[in-house]
C-alpha cells in the first residue's frame, strides 16, 4: 500500500473551477487519514480510485462550511457501497451536533460504525504505528491543526553483526530487534545497539486548517517533515489576512523556517489568485522549499535509510 | 435573457464520474429557478456562468441527501459574493430544520434575505409570469413532484386588423390588449376576439423528483410540454425500483404517453448504467420522443407563434 500525501482540494471558503474544496488525504499503509472534508470530496474519491471500504479516520480543523460540508454526502455514499468497516471523525465541539442534525433530516444510514470524537487542545490520539496530536488554532471561535506522527522504529537490524557475534538465528535475534538486551550461554551480554542502527526518526506531518500565524502551529510543525499551511492571501492583503483568521505565504514560510521542517505545502488558496507566482515568490525569500498545492498534487513518500524521502508528483 | 432548462445533475445517490448529483435548473427570462440541489451544485454553477446574484428560487423535491447537500455550500458561497437578492427555499417539513442546523452549526451568515417555505400536497405559488403547483409523490416519508406553468398571455395584437376597424392608436388599443371590449365614438363595440389571436398558452413543465410512477404525476404531467422524469432503472430491476421507491425507463414513457406531453426527459440515473442504450431502447418502444439527460444538456426553449418550441442541446 502507498505512502503519500493527495491534495484533494486545496481552495479556500468556495470552490473555483480549478481548484475544490478543501481535503488532504495521507495514505499511511492501509489506513485512510483526511484532513478536512469540503463539498465535493466523495467525487475526489472517485476521481483519485481511493478505496471506499480502506479503515478511515478524518479530522475536522473546523466547522466552517468549506471544510466540513462533504461529509454527509461521504457518509451517505460509503453506506449506499454498504461500507462495513467503522469510520472515524474528530473534531470540534459542534461536529457532533452537526453529524446528529444531518442524521435526523437527512438520514445518513450508516452501513457502519460511525464514531464522532470531540479533540480537545493538547489530545494526542494513539494509533498502532503512529499518532495525532491536536492543537487549538486561531481562527474563529474553535479551530484545530494538527500533527501526525508516525512513531520512532527500532534501527535497522545488521544481520551480519549478529552473525559475527554467534547469536543464534531465531527467538533472540526478535528480542534484540524490540530493544532488549539478552544473555548468550556463553555469558556474553549483548545490547540492541550492537546488532542495531540508530531508531528509526518516524513521518512527521503538520496540517494547520485555517488559522493566523500562531505559537500553536509551530508547535505542531517543530522537526516536522512536510508543514501543510495555509496560505489564503499574499502580504499585500496581510491585514485582510489578520482581521478573517488567515496566513499570508510570507507568514507561512517565515513559520516553516522556525520550525525546521523540511518541506512547506502552502494550501487554502483564495479564489482571486488566478496563477500562484505571486504566493510562492513571496514565500520563497523567506523558506526556499515552498510548493503551492494544487488540486490531485500527490507528495509520495519512501523511506530511505534513517529517513523519508518525498517525491511532489504535480497532477496527470 | 434566456428560457432554456439546464441539467446540472443527472445521477441517482451517489455522484458518477461524468454524473453529478440532481439539479435541475429552469432559466425563465431573469429568474432562475432550480429543482434539487445535490452535493456540488454551487460548482456547476461556475461551471455554466449562472450568475450568482439572480433572483433565484429552489424547490427541493425530498430531503434525500442526494438532492441537499449541495444546499448549504450554494447558499454559503452566496454570502461570500455578498449576494444581496433573496434566495426563496420550498420543500418538505424537514427543510427549514435541517436548514435551521446547519446555521446553527456551520453558521451560512447569509447576506440576502433568505426564505423558506413548507410546501404541501395540491399548494400552487403565485408568481408574477408563472406559478407552481406542488404535488405529493410516492418516495420516502413525505416527497413532491412540481408543475411550472407560465401564466396564459392574451393572442397576438393584430394591428392590421386594428386599423382597418378604424380603432385609433392608443389607450384604446392597450384595453384590447388586455381583453376588455371597447365602445367607438361611432357607437360600434369592438370585442378583444376581433383584433386578437387566440390566447398564447403558456410553457408547462413536470418534474417528478424521486417516485414510483403515481396518478399525481400524470396530473402533474397532464398536457406539460416537458415532463422531466426519475428513470432510476431499466425494466429489469422493476422489482427493486418499487421497492427503493424508482420509476423504470419504461415506466416513465408510459406516464408521458398516458400525459400528453411533447418530450420526456429522463433523468436521476442509477450508476450502474455506464451506457444509456438500455434506458432509451425501452423507453422509446413506448414513447418516441425521449432523451435520457445527461450532466450539460441544455434544452433551449422559444415561443414560435402559439407553441413553445424546443430545442435539446446537448453538453458542447
Amino acid at each position: 500500500m502507498p505512502y503519500r500525501i493527495v491534495f484533494l482540494g486545496t481552495s479556500a471558503g468556495m470552490p473555483t473551477l480549478n481548484r475544490n474544496l478543501p481535503g488532504i488525504l495521507l495514505e499511511w499503509d492501509s489506513d485512510l487519514i483526511l484532513f478536512d472534508c469540503g463539498e465535493g470530496i466523495q467525487l475526489r474519491f472517485m476521481e483519485y480510485g481511493i478505496g471506499a471500504g480502506r479503515p478511515l479516520r478524518i479530522f475536522v480543523s473546523h466547522m466552517h462550511g468549506d471544510h466540513v460540508l462533504g461529509l454527509p454526502g461521504l457518509l451517505q455514499t460509503f453506506s449506499l457501497l454498504d461500507r462495513k468497516t467503522p469510520v472515524e471523525v474528530y473534531g470540534p465541539s459542534k461536529l457532533e451536533e452537526y453529524i446528529h442534525c444531518i442524521r435526523s433530516t437527512i438520514g445518513l444510514n450508516p452501513t457502519y460504525d460511525l464514531k464522532i470524537f470531540r479533540v480537545d487542545d493538547g489530545r494526542c490520539y494513539d494509533f498502532e504505528s503512529y499518532r495525532i496530536l491536536c492543537r487549538r488554532v486561531q481562527h474563529g471561535s474553535e479551530s484545530y491543526g494538527y500533527r501526525f506522527e508516525e512513531k520512532d522504529r527500532p534501527g535497522v537490524f545488521y544481520t551480519d553483526k549478529a552473525i559475527a557475534l554467534g547469536i543464534p538465528r531465531g527467538p533472540l535475534w526478535k528480542r534484540l530487534q524490540l530493544g532488549e538486551s539478552i544473555k548468550l550461554d556463553d555469558g556474553r551480554i549483548i545490547e540492541p545497539k550492537d546488532v542495531l542502527g540508530p531508531p528509526r526518526r518516524g513521518f512527521k506531518l503538520a496540517y494547520t486548517g485555517d488559522t493566523i500565524p500562531c505559537r500553536a502551529v509551530e508547535e505542531l510543525a517543530e522537526g516536522a517533515d512536510i508543514l501543510i499551511h495555509e496560505a489564503t492571501f499574499t502580504e499585500d492583503l496581510a491585514s485582510k489576512a489578520t482581521v478573517e483568521g488567515h496566513t499570508t505565504a510570507a507568514q507561512a514560510a517565515y513559520i516553516a523556517s522556525r520550525s525546521s521542517v523540511k518541506l512547506l505545502v502552502l494550501t487554502h488558496i483564495s479564489a482571486r489568485y488566478v496563477t500562484v507566482d505571486a504566493l510562492v515568490d513571496e514565500a520563497k525569500r523567506i523558506y526556499s522549499n515552498v510548493v503551492v498545492a494544487e488540486d490531485g498534487l500527490t507528495i509520495e513518500l519512501r523511506r530511505m535509510g534513517e529517513e523519508y524521502e518525498y517525491r511532489v508528483v504535480p497532477r496527470i
